[in-house]
């Protein structure tokens, strides 16, 4: 079993899709993080969600929580304004999250070699083309464990 | 909208399960990580997909990733055992992440500036009672995207 047999389609977005349309898409997938890709269709980083809940949060809120308890939950409807109309590329976290890169003609083992290594929670499969590369798919922790595991 | 509300069951192994157990969890429901419990139902530590994976491999592979490409599929056919019998207590990282507990009362707004500050991508919802607080369920960060957007 190979990378490329492994990897699955994953959602991504671009450096300039709009982050209220990634969070959308991060809430109706129930997925801890999206992959971001660069204008070349290469991996360039992972939005978590949770980077996107801390961008939800008012500032006020994020220096005294103790004003979280007391902000109505009209106000709260409104927090999305926070991210309509800004690019992906103002969203990410000041230390880009890189994910690490496997060949499509990786063994499983090494794919779970690198994933150890670099303590991530998914890799990235990229053909590499003269444009530098392509993402196939991704292969996640859990789905990288049912393989070696055997789970039917 | 309080923390209550939010929570959802989320599978949890306790200190003493199986780590192959555990991992199979993750696999088959395609989770990140697995909440684990203590002797007393509180939250004790996440334990994520990607340890799993790195206790998979073994160690002259992760010595030298070169030797992963070379060992066949059959040997990685019994990698599994490098879980089975083991508990979970003996799997954790050496540096546990804790997942921040929110009260059930807290707001939506609440649970986002906790999960901001500790940039977690969950919050664990526990009930204060005598014997310190039992677990209700958890709060991802993807679900709170939800609500604070508003997504139906």
């Amino acid at each position: 079993m190979r990378a490329r047999d492994l990897a699955v389609e994953y959602p991504s977005v671009t450096l300039d899709s709009d982050a209220l349309d990634a969070a959308r898409l991060l809430a109706e997938r129930r997925l801890p993080g999206v992959m971001v890709i660069d204008d070349d269709g290469k991996p360039y980083a992972i939005l978590p969600a949770s980077r996107l809940v801390k961008l939800l949060v008012p500032d006020y809120v994020l220096e005294d929580p103790a004003l979280a308890a007391v902000v109505d939950e009209k106000h709260a409807d409104r927090l999305c304004r926070a991210l309509d109309g800004r690019p992906v590329r103002d969203c990410l976290p000041r230390e880009r999250q890189v994910p690490p890169v496997s060949d499509p003609d990786d063994t499983a083992l090494e794919v779970a070699a690198l994933m150890a290594r670099e303590r991530s929670p998914l890799v990235a499969v990229v053909e590499k083309d003269k444009a530098g590369g392509q993402l196939l798919g991704v292969i996640t922790a859990a789905h990288l464990l049912e393989q070696l595991l055997g789970v039917a």
